[in-house]
C-alpha cells in the first residue's frame, strides 16, 4: 500500500533540517511512503534536493506562516489555518495524505486537528497517547495532557482506543488494560476512575480489563495499556523523563569520579550503550492524537532526525494497522454506554 | 532536650524485629531519645533485651491487637484504638511521647491520627509529605495520597506547611515553593491549581513562591517544595520509584551481559555503590503526616532496620525543629485566606 505523509516542516526546535533528515531516514524503513513538506520553500528546496532519493518521493507546499512554540491554542486556531501545521492537518482532512506529523506546539496541534478533523463517531474527546518502555517490553499510556479533567466516559473511551492500538498497531493478541490509581482496591481513587472501572468490567467487548495499577506498576509491565486523565498522565510521563535524566546524570558523575571508575566504564561501555539505546527517548518519539477522524502524530519538539523518523514510523504503523477503522468498529458495536459525558473543562 | 518516641512495634512487613533494630540504630544518632514500644510483649521483650543500651532507654507496653496491612481505614477506626498503632498515636496525644512512628497501613494511620490528634488550628486537611532526591540536593513533596481531591485552600495550606518544614527542619533560609502542573504558563491546569497560585502570589507571608513546575522539574531541583493533590502526588512518587527500579534492572542486566561488562563493573563498583547510596530509598524513608496536632511519621512497610531508623530520625528532626509550633505561628499570622474550603471527597 503506497502512502503519503504530510509533514509540518517548520515545527520544532530543529526544523526544517531535522524534519527533512528524519523523513529521509523514515524513507529507508518505509519504502512505500511519499511526503508532502509544508513550509518555507526557499529553505526546504535545497534541503530536500540534497537527498536525491527523498526528493524523488517528495513535494513541497510553500507557506510563510508558522505556529510558534509559545502560541496559545486559541490564537493558533485564528491565525494558524494557513500555517505549515494547519496545512499538514488540512492535507489529512482532504485525503491528500493519510497521516500528518508535526514537532510543533502540542496545544495548537491538538486544537487545530480537533477543529479540522473532528472526533470519530462515538468518541467524545480525543487523547494523547504514547508508548513507554517497561521492564518487560512496552506499554501504551493515555491521556498525556489533552484533557486536564476526565469523566468516566472519557476514561472508558481512552481504554478502548488504547486496547485497539495495542492490538492493531503493536500486534498483541489480547492486550491487558488498567486504570492508573493510588491503590489496587475497588474503593480507591476518585469517582470517575471508580465508575470507569465498573463500566470496563461490564462492557460488551472482549477486552482484558485488569483493574487498577499504581504508578510504579506501569514500568514493571503490569499492563499493556494504562489509562489516566491528562493531568495525571502528563505529570507521570514528565516525572519518568525527569528521573531517567537524574539517574543518567548520577551515573555519569559516578563514572567520572575516579580513574578506576572510568576504566570500568571503558570495559562496560558496549553493554551500557545497549542499555542506553533501550531507554533512548527518541525510540519512543511520536505521541498519537487518538480519537480524531485522521491520523496525526506529535513529535517531541527537541528531537533529532532519528527521533523524527520514529514519529513518522508511528504514523505509518497506525495507517497500515487501520487504527481508525478498527476504533470505529468497536464504537459502532458498543453504541452508547455508561453515564452521558459531562461538560468538563479541557486544557 | 530529651525526647520520647512512641513506636508501633507491630506495623510493617519486618515487624517487630526491624522496629527494634531500627530503634537501636536511631539511638546511636540521637542519644537524647528514649522509646516506648507498643506491641506483643512476649515477642518484644527478648528482642529489646538483646540490645542492652536500647533496653536501658526503652519501655514496652503490651497489646495483642494489630491493625493489618489490608485493614480499611473505617474498620481500623472502630477496632484499632487499643492496637499497637492506636496506642502509639494515643501516647503522642497524651504527651507521653513527643512523636510516633509506624510502618503499618497508611490509610489506617492517617485516619486514626486525624481522629485522635485533630488538625492544627487553621489547617483544614492534613497531608502526607516526603523528601525526594534531586539533581542538586533534595525536595519536599506533598500531598502524596492523603487527599485524593484538593481545592485551592488545601493546596495553599500544603504549600505553607512544606515551606515551614524546609525552613525549620531542613534549615533552608528561603525555600522556593512551586505547584505541580502540566505547564508553566498561568492558564495551565485546573481551577484549584490556578487559584492556589493566585493566592500564594498575594498571601501575606514572606514565602518564595515561584509558580508552576512540570513533573520533570521536580527532579532537577527546580524548587525546594513541590505541592500537588494526593492523587497526582501519589502517582508521581510511585512513578519515580518504578523508574528507578526499572533503570536499576536494566543496569544490572547490562553488567551481566558479558564478561567484559562484568570486569567493568568490578572497576566501577565503588563509584556505583556511592551513587546507589544517594538514591537509596531507605535514606528517604519516613513520610510525614503534616498538619496534625502531633508528630506522626509513616515508615515504608517494606523497609529494613536502617530505613526504619531514618523514619525515627525524621520524627526527631521535626520535634527538635519545632515544626508544629512554627506552623501554628504562620497560620495565626495569616488568619483566613482565599475562598472557604469546600467539602471534597477524601481518600
Amino acid at each position: 500500500m503506497s502512502l503519503t505523509i504530510a509533514l509540518d516542516a517548520m515545527g520544532g526546535d530543529g526544523a526544517p533540517e531535522i524534519v527533512v533528515d528524519g523523513a529521509d531516514l523514515a524513507r529507508v524503513r518505509h519504502p512505500n511512503v511519499s511526503f508532502i513538506f509544508y513550509g518555507d520553500e526557499a529553505r526546504l528546496a535545497p534541503l530536500v534536493a540534497a537527498h536525491s532519493k527523498l526528493a524523488a518521493i517528495s513535494t513541497i507546499q510553500h507557506t510563510d506562516i508558522v505556529v510558534s512554540g509559545e502560541e496559545k491554542p486559541s490564537r493558533a486556531l485564528r491565525k494558524g489555518r494557513g500555517s505549515s501545521m494547519g496545512l499538514a492537518i488540512d492535507a489529512v482532512k482532504k485525503g491528500d495524505a493519510q497521516g500528518g506529523v508535526s514537532a510543533g506546539n502540542t496545544g495548537a496541534l491538538m486544537a487545530m486537528a480537533k477543529l479540522a478533523l473532528r472526533t470519530l463517531p462515538g468518541i467524545s474527546r480525543p487523547a494523547i497517547a504514547t508508548m513507554v518502555p517497561t521492564d518487560k517490553s512496552e506499554c501504551v499510556m493515555l491521556d498525556l495532557g489533552a484533557n486536564i479533567q476526565c469523566d468516566e466516559r472519557n476514561l472508558v473511551e481512552f481504554a478502548i482506543m488504547g486496547e485497539v492500538f495495542s492490538r492493531t498497531v503493536l500486534g498483541l493478541a489480547k492486550p491487558t488494560i488498567a486504570l492508573l490509581n493510588v491503590g489496587e482496591e475497588d474503593m480507591k481513587g476518585h469517582e470517575s476512575v471508580r465508575q470507569a472501572a465498573a463500566t470496563l468490567r461490564d462492557i460488551d467487548l472482549p477486552i482484558e480489563f485488569i483493574g487498577f495499577v499504581e504508578g510504579d506498576a506501569v514500568w514493571s509491565g503490569a499492563a499493556d495499556v494504562v489509562v489516566t486523565d491528562g493531568f495525571t498522565g502528563n505529570v507521570a510521563l514528565k516525572t519518568a523523563e525527569g528521573i531517567v535524566k537524574m539517574y543518567s546524570t548520577f551515573l555519569r558523575n559516578a563514572y567520572k569520579s575516579s580513574p578506576l571508575a572510568m576504566l570500568g566504564y571503558f570495559f562496560s561501555r558496549r553493554a551500557l550503550n545497549k542499555m542506553r539505546a533501550k531507554l533512548d527517548p527518541r525510540r519512543y518519539n511520536g505521541a498519537m492524537l487518538v480519537g480524531l477522524n485522521g491520523i496525526v502524530i506529535k513529535s517531541h519538539g527537541g528531537t533529532d532526525a532519528f527521533g523524527f523518523s520514529h514519529a513518522v514510523g508511528v504514523a505509518v504503523d497506525m495507517i497500515e494497522g487501520e487504527f481508525n477503522e478498527r476504533i470505529s468498529e468497536e464504537f459502532d458495536h458498543i453504541g452508547s454506554f455508561g453515564v452521558p459525558t459531562q461538560n468538563v473543562a479541557s486544557s
